[in-house]
Parts: structure tokens; sequence; C-alpha cells
């Protein structure tokens, strides 16, 4: 990461960031980054993976309180930078979380009112 | 699971359960399963869900041993079935993760042939 400040970051801890996808699948789309220097998350060690998803899933709960969606869906690719990413997709249909799907054009104060909201939610306990 | 054996197993624990999916997307198209019914993956407690996530580290590497790809990419969407399951997907590019793409058709002496060689991969160390 170099020190580069993400734009619109919804959960922070001392391991791991969130913040809003800027060409979202759907609205609350959002990447969870660990703060270590990985390329391919199954190279993290096992306390790290675990506690990546854990983060994942308090930054998916709060997502959800300020994102209607039946489910957060999860998908890691991995191919497109080499830093290791999740991808959480507020999903109503499993095309919701088609990656070829078009994506929503960036509307950065939308997103930056977005994130503060969910950012508000995120409980790190 | 209500007692059934899973088709193509390629890893199990006290845990955790893996098998082959049987229309998959590419070859060695795998499923992760808590052995404990949980319908939504986020609703798992963290130590399991963190456990899950190990595992299925684990399982991908044995995949990978096995199944020539770049990475092994991970989807959750949850809405297929009411219990939660994790989708290992070896893939060469970002079209391979692509769920709306045609399934290969299912090939159950091939899915046992494969699954039996991960399975003899898979350490659950």
């Amino acid at each position: 990461m170099a020190g580069e400040i993400p734009c619109h970051k919804v959960a922070e801890n001392d391991d791991f960031l969130a913040f809003l996808d800027i060409n979202p699948l759907t609205k609350g789309h959002t990447l969870v980054i660990p703060k270590q220097e990985t390329d391919y998350i199954f190279d993290l060690e096992d306390d790290a993976l675990g506690a990546m998803m854990v983060f994942a899933k308090k930054v998916a709960h709060a997502i959800q309180t300020k994102v209607e969606c039946k489910r957060i869906g999860i998908t890691v690719i991995g191919l497109e930078v080499p830093h290791a990413h999740i991808h959480l997709v507020p999903i109503n249909t499993m095309m919701d979380m088609n990656f070829s799907s078009p994506k929503e054009t960036t509307n950065h104060s939308a997103l930056s009112a977005l994130a503060e909201s969910i950012h508000g939610e995120f409980r790190d306990k």
C-alpha cells in the first residue's frame, strides 16, 4: 500500500482495512485487504487468514445495517492486482455476483457518504 | 447433511468437509462446508469461521498440486442452498469465476478419480 490512503474507508483495525470499491457491482461493494503485503490470500499464515475472515464478517454485518440486501456475497479472484483482497458484495440474486456485469459508475460523493454511514456501524470487538 | 455422504470427497476433519462440485465451473471446483448446520456463513462464530477458511486454504493447496491453475478463486454466494458453503475454483482467467458460464457436465468416474488424487495430497496439520 506504500502509505496511500484508500478513498472511502468503511473499517480498519491494526491488521486489516476495508473500503468501498469505486466501481461497485452493487451498492455497498467493499474490498477487504490485509495491511501485510501479500499477493495470494492462501499464502497468509493460518492466524492471519482466519483473522481476515473474521474482520470481513464484522464489515459485512456493518454493511448489512446500511444496505438492503439478502446476503453479503464473498469473492476472491486474485488475478486483478497483486495484493490479496476479499470482495464483499451485497446481493439479492446470484446475478449480482457476476463480475462480467457492467459496473456502476463512480460517484465519489455518494461513496463517501455511504462509507461514513457503514463506518459508523462497524464494531471490531 | 442428515447423514448423507457427499459423493466425491477431497478432504475432511472433525468440523469441515470438502467435496467436488458435480457441475464444475472448472476442473477441480470444490465445495467446502461446515458440519455444523449453518445457513449464512457470516452467522458462524469467529473461531468456526476462521477455522473454515484455514481448512479451505489446506484444501486449496491440495487441489493446486493436482490441477493446473494460476490460483484457487473463492466464492460464497449463499442463495442457492440453505447450507453455508465456500466454492473453491481453480482459475486461470477472471472468466473462470463466472457463475453464469455453462457448467461442465457430470462425469462421475472422472470426478471420483480426481477426488481421490486430491485427497491424497490433503494435509490437515
